[in-house]
């Protein structure tokens, strides 16, 4: 009976967590109204407010669980050993990325990416969420700086730039990639393109760039 | 006397904008009111009406300026005759950007790039924004598009992929770059590393990306 209960209990709070993410991904969390939240999950105030106080413990939660999602993408792709080449790397993590919450859906196409910039702009304003996102962030870079450390070391790469820069900018390249879906209608462009662009930028060699 | 008082008017307008642009760039458009623009640029709610209609028509304004400003900046950066390559060029952008609007800081650093976060998750909201947003990234595209040809007409890129789909990747980089010195605090990492990170990628030749 107990367990059923807190079954009934996680189903309830996963099904407001959906409706309201769908909600701020679409509109954005401060032009979003609670009321708009409890249409959209179909449930009275009360209900809601029996698993969240309020709004921002509602913000609070998704921007969390967002934020877990993004570092588990890059940090799974990263852990793959030996690890793929930059192009490979950084299509997997936009793979998943589209493939996250495959029932948060608008008009057939994943609201995921525009979820990812919801929160980036979120954390602007948030000191305990901006320390979480750097925290992940940090984390993900130090996996990716001993990837890069890797192929340096087999010779595959320049081995006199620091790791580290090059971590930065494999991650730019995908927050870019998933934002310009975000942004343009584009969760449509496969991840090809990414893939095939950083293909192109790595066949110029050194020699182009010593302009 | 005419023209003494047009450039009154807009002078007066020019500080509504510059502070209700700090206010958004920091908090967000959402969460803040009308009063927090009134009490950062000092004036009575009766003065900032009579320029702008209000909050809507005050946003609309910014972010259009804001996205005229960046779409600027990619245009300029790829007029460049013969084009630099692309850390370079990508390098160029990121710098421009962080010069923009210096009277626009907080705690002495730019806050162009959180402003540039917050203007993309304002025009997911907003048709008429988005419009305008999607065509300034079509126009930048096709003049990215020219160079990343002409790279590949020198013989100094892969001739093989799609000029767009690079195109779509140095764009992103630039994005990603830069939403990272908002997200993170970085401002002051300096456009030097986006450009070796760019440069290491470029080392890696084609060899490796067979995998």
């Amino acid at each position: 009976m107990a367990r059923v209960s807190q079954e009934h209990l996680d189903a309830r709070r996963r099904q407001i967590l959906d409706g309201a993410t769908l909600c701020f991904a679409l509109n954005g969390f401060h032009a979003t109204s609670m009321q708009d939240v409890l249409k959209s999950v179909n449930l009275s105030a009360g209900a809601v407010y029996r698993y969240f106080s309020g709004k921002e413990e509602l913000i609070g939660a998704i921007v969390n669980e967002v934020l877990d999602d993004i570092r588990g993408v890059f940090e799974s792709a990263g852990a793959e050993s030996p690890p793929p080449p930059p192009d490979v790397l950084v299509g997997r993590v936009l793979s998943k990325i589209l493939g996250m919450r495959p029932g948060l859906t608008h008009e057939g196409v994943s609201v995921f990416p525009r979820l990812m910039v919801q929160v980036w702009t979120e954390t602007l304003r948030n000191d305990e969420l901006s320390r979480v996102m750097r925290e992940g962030y940090d984390g993900v870079r130090a996996a990716w700086v001993k990837i890069v450390e890797g192929f340096q070391a087999a010779g595959m790469m320049r081995a006199d730039i620091p790791a580290d820069d090059v971590a930065r900018i494999m991650i730019a390249t995908a927050q870019g990639f998933a934002a310009q879906q975000a942004l343009f209608g584009e969760v449509r462009v496969p991840v090809k393109t990414l893939q095939n662009g950083l293909k192109a930028l790595m066949s110029m060699g050194e020699a182009t760039t010593q302009s």
